[in-house]
């Protein structure tokens, strides 16, 4: 166990978004939510997967619907002792601690500030890995646990309880209950016990958050080359580099859709990427290659400063490095590929290792392999 | 108190489908649940307002949804002690009955069958005294009662349970999990005290359907005129006889809405009656003049046998006698008005009394007052 202060907020805040992919909102809003918390009530203990009672309670606990409509819509922080009460009394027994769903700008922060507020801890693990947009996309989802019973609240003070046969039923009724409050809502989900999180989290994540924000962080003031620097970190590789010259996005049915259009600079002149998301970065596509797809990891950088784009924040002649990050094992299982893989989202192609599909030399600006 | 056999329940569903204003779904589907349910388990008991214990947990059961689903999507039982239970466990205390929320051919027998398998009794009261396509739309609303902690299940099994800021919140994300849940789903809601029963339901609505019922079986054994017998019982009055020659009506958003058109018969020749629904009759306009609109009931009956017709059972070339019957004196308040009325519906007339809008002369077959 060890305490997060709000230089490691402030550091996991970035490394979040960009495992994020694009997705989980906007880092700012989330990190002024935590750093708020802790100013408030104190530093957050954050506890190593391996130090968790296998009988306790765990909640995740995050933000559902389209980032577009998170960014203007902040919870008041009345909704975290709302679901925590409504669980508690449902299951009969006590939240031991909260933890992320998914490393996400808004949805690692989540947690921290109601583990601040409500003073629990918060568990280094999350169930992603990185962020999707849909409720099944956990590895806890794999591993056969149910979301429900699932609370979600608003900021007005309405609460929903799912129990549902499934985990896509919980979706289905989760994500309309979502549009009807308005795009997004808070979410307590997936209540687990300490051995169900030994057995099926991805632990590590908030350090390997915290990382990459320090990694970004220190390479400006050491003067370092960032980009570099979080490849190392996240064993990450070099997509694209390029001017965004188009993009397109609509917020519906509770997700925010659309692609962006880069035109290559630099090592990638005279090169296209078509980078298409569903609140996440879901496919890159280079004038008819697919570099990388779901379920690894793309995520859009400032091409300075290194610093994670979130989907909402692609905007015409923003200049970025596009790099691809390979996903958690779990995810390149068939039951994986079947839950997160592109099929799913609609792609008509299988899914290929993104080391297989991106060469060194294309890493480097040459030609795909 | 008194017991409900096989016969009584044949009499409540006409009656209760008449008095239901064409919604509340087939009178058919909800009998044969409600005779097979007293058939397996014995009558049940009607308790009348007056009996009930001022504490005891009163929860009205019914159906939401639009009723062309309902007819092709019947519960399978199990529903009943899911939502009961549930709501047992958050509330922590045991239901000491259940009631209709509202007069209609499905939402009148689901309590009565679930009342005969869980042997609990039913109140001779319901909080609309007809049909209404929204949960706000009870007397208990106009009375402050909240419609949450309210449960809804569908058969496969899926559950959730609402709690929310106000009736309008609750309508608005029962309907979307309605839709989710296929377009039909049971709820338990408005959960009373017996005190607040007393206060504000509407008694004797059960023992009302039941003479409904009875008056139209013993006008045809006896061979007097059914139509007579129903406007006496009601306190109704005729206002057209027509032929069906156009009917039009769309399933959206967990509602049907549409509108028949009848062409005058006998002593309504040469005139027209249109009458539009959501769900239920909402108005009925002959050659532009306003014969009746919400709240007070509008009914179709086979112009035979004055049984009635539900909106989904209209059809072209039907004959048919459509009777207007007063509503409840609570619905004639401005906050009733303003909860049911026509404007409420989108229609921009004032509420008139339907006494006040059809002459004697015109309830025969005259001209309007």
């Amino acid at each position: 166990m060890r305490q997060l202060h709000a230089q490691d907020i402030e550091d996991i805040a970035v490394g979040a978004a960009l495992l994020g992919t694009g997705g989980g909102g906007d880092p700012h809003v989330g990190k002024l939510m935590a750093l708020q918390a802790i100013e408030e009530s104190g530093p957050v203990d954050l506890v190593d997967v391996s130090e968790v009672p296998d009988e306790g309670l765990i909640v995740p606990l995050a933000m559902m619907g389209a980032p577009t409509v998170l960014v203007e819509k902040v919870p008041n922080g009345e909704e975290f002792p709302r679901v925590f009460e409504a669980l508690k009394n449902y299951l009969g027994k006590p939240v031991f601690a909260t933890m992320p769903i998914e490393a996400g700008g808004v949805n690692s922060m989540i947690p921290l500030a109601s583990a601040a507020k409500l003073r629990i801890p918060v568990i280094d693990a999350d169930g992603m890995g990185r962020a999707f947009p849909e409720l099944q996309m956990v590895t806890f989802h794999l591993a056969g646990a149910s979301a429900t019973p699932m609370v979600m609240t608003d900021e007005k003070g309405n609460l929903v309880l799912f129990g549902t046969i499934s985990n896509q039923w919980t979706e289905a009724l989760a994500r309309s209950a979502t549009v009807v409050m308005g795009g997004s809502a808070m979410i307590a989900i997936y209540p687990l016990t300490g051995r169900q999180v030994k057995d099926a989290a991805i632990g590590g994540i908030v350090t390997l958050a915290q990382r990459i924000g320090e990694a970004i962080r220190r390479s400006r003031i050491e003067s370092r080359d960032p980009l570099a620097a979080v490849l190392e970190v996240t064993g990450g590789l070099r997509l694209f580099k390029g001017k965004i010259v188009d993009v397109s996005r609509k917020t519906a049915g509770g997700f925010v859709r659309g692609e962006a259009l880069f035109e290559g600079i630099d090592d990638y002149r005279g090169k296209t990427l078509r980078l298409q998301f569903q609140n996440e970065n879901l496919i890159a596509v280079s004038d008819g290659n697919v570099l990388a797809s779901v379920p690894d990891l793309i995520t859009v950088l400032d091409s300075e400063t290194a610093r994670p784009m979130t989907t909402e924040a692609l905007k015409y002649g923003y200049r970025a490095v596009v790099i691809g990050i390979p996903c958690d094992a779990r995810w390149r299982t068939p039951e994986g590929i079947e839950t997160v893989g592109p099929r799913y989202f609609g792609y008509d192609i299988d899914y290929v290792p993104i080391e297989e599909r991106v060469s060194r030399e294309w890493a480097k600006g040459g030609e795909p392999a």
